[in-house]
């Protein structure tokens, strides 16, 4: 990161304005604060008693329940919401922004976004972010400075998003500890339906599965191990945000499960015909995947 | 634990032969030695060079590849190996074990080894057992003397079982920390179909699916988080033993993924039909689901 630069000039003199102070835009306001990034930290919220508890954590200097006096003397806008909200508040604050503004969002899915994002008056700079870190516990209370750090955090900048606006946003990111990847939307969209979307409705089908046989015999839940907890993590995840992910992914999401019941079938097949040779095959070869991928050991 | 009465007696004094020092063995071992457990506990593998690493950990005294050999002397058997071994191992060790020997097993699932335990010589007091603690890494080098602490610890006795062999196996299962609990053999299978078997199936068929999109996208792993690594972690367990595990359960394991296929095409319906309220309400469902069960928080 060049201390030097234009990029450290122009964050450090921003005004931010951060709508939602959920976990993600609370542990965004907390890492800029942390590092003293920018010249105020402003926020808008639906609930003003959030906001009390954020500028208490000092999280924010301060915010407001009205969102288009929120963003209205903000350099930099940062939409931490769920992502139909998020589709919502762009049409709102759209005509409240100054020009020049950077709008980045946090939103899990980008191809509705993105396009929401296009219908922004000229001379505002959009780009869609996506932080992949979190965490299954929801809300300003469970925000953290460290959130972000060493997060990969893709980018999906428009057509009309200039080169500078686009390396500010690098720079923001970087600057908070993450890992910018700049990626085309829809190719986000598919990937995250792989590596994020089916493994929530894995582990949402894994619990509702196993729930069925808890609810006939009090003795299954005392058995769940370890095992059982780790896989169904991702079932504990907020549902209105996973909600609006299924929901503007649909597509993607909807794909990746025929593929996997592709598998399912395939596996019933080989237990069912005892065809153990195979089955052995398969195993082995799911091992050496999981085992291969360093990066997520 | 009651350490003035006649089951302390027991063990203290008892000649132990544990079979098979992979993780589970070595750790039973291990755990043995911590407590001072056993008069002597021998061991049983098939590589020498293992129990000679045995020795050297301090987790037993001995051992030989001689599996008839190795069981002649003891008064508690422990068979640790995969489930099929076990029932292999079952018919090689009956007309070598000492009247009143307690022969107990770690294997993973138990209608099948209850059953080849009942054809062991009368005299022989076989239990079945099944600690719900592991690890994804296997190996006597990854032994550890609390893996068994806080576990909860089937027992499946046979008909033949008499209420003292039983009460000697609640109490060893106590006296290395875990949780002994009595459940019928077949009932167990059920139960561990539910939460221990389909887990580990959700988990590879997920990297399965994700192995494809990775390797048409170089992007796929990188842009992988902590949600994927927990609730594809299962799939990186030891193959030989799920396989056994898989094949042994066949029946009860084939119910649950048809059970889950069932969830499967239920959510891609209303996916793609758009039922949101719907969809909504099941994922709220899960979520309940999940949170409600405290015991595997």
């Amino acid at each position: 990161m060049d201390e030097t630069g234009d990029g450290f000039d122009r964050l450090r003199d921003a005004s931010f304005t951060i709508i939602g102070l959920g976990l993600m835009g609370g542990s965004f306001a907390l890492a800029l604060k942390e590092r003293g990034i920018g010249r105020q930290v402003w926020s808008v919220n639906r609930r003003a008693t959030v906001i009390d508890r954020a500028i208490e954590l000092g999280a924010v200097d301060g915010g407001t329940t009205n969102i288009t006096e929120g963003v209205a003397d903000a350099d930099i806008v940062v939409l931490a919401t769920p992502v139909r909200v998020i589709i919502d508040q762009l049409r709102q604050v759209g005509p409240h922004l100054k020009p020049g503004c950077l709008v980045l969002d946090l939103g899990s899915t980008k191809s509705d976004i993105v396009r929401a994002m296009d219908s922004l008056p000229a001379g505002v700079e959009p780009v869609g972010g996506h932080p992949m870190c979190g965490k299954e516990v929801a809300g300003i209370f469970a925000a953290e400075a460290s959130l972000y750090e060493g997060a990969v955090f893709p980018l999906t900048p428009l057509e009309r998003t200039s080169p500078a606006a686009l390396d500010l946003a690098e720079y923001l990111v970087e600057s908070i500890g993450a890992v910018p990847l700049v990626i085309e939307a829809d190719r986000h969209d598919q990937l995250v339906a792989a590596i994020s979307h089916l493994p929530y409705l894995t582990a949402a089908m894994l619990v509702a599965a196993a729930a069925e046989i808890a609810r006939e015999d009090p003795l299954t839940w005392p058995l769940a191990a370890s095992g059982f907890r780790d896989t169904s993590r991702l079932a504990g995840s907020d549902v209105t945000m996973m909600f609006d992910i299924l929901v503007t992914n649909h597509e993607h999401v909807s794909g990746m499960l025929h593929r996997y019941r592709r598998h399912l079938d395939y596996l019933i097949d080989l237990l069912e015909n005892e065809r153990e040779e195979k089955l052995l095959e398969v195993l082995e070869q799911v091992w050496q995947d999981r085992h291969s991928v360093t990066s997520i050991q």
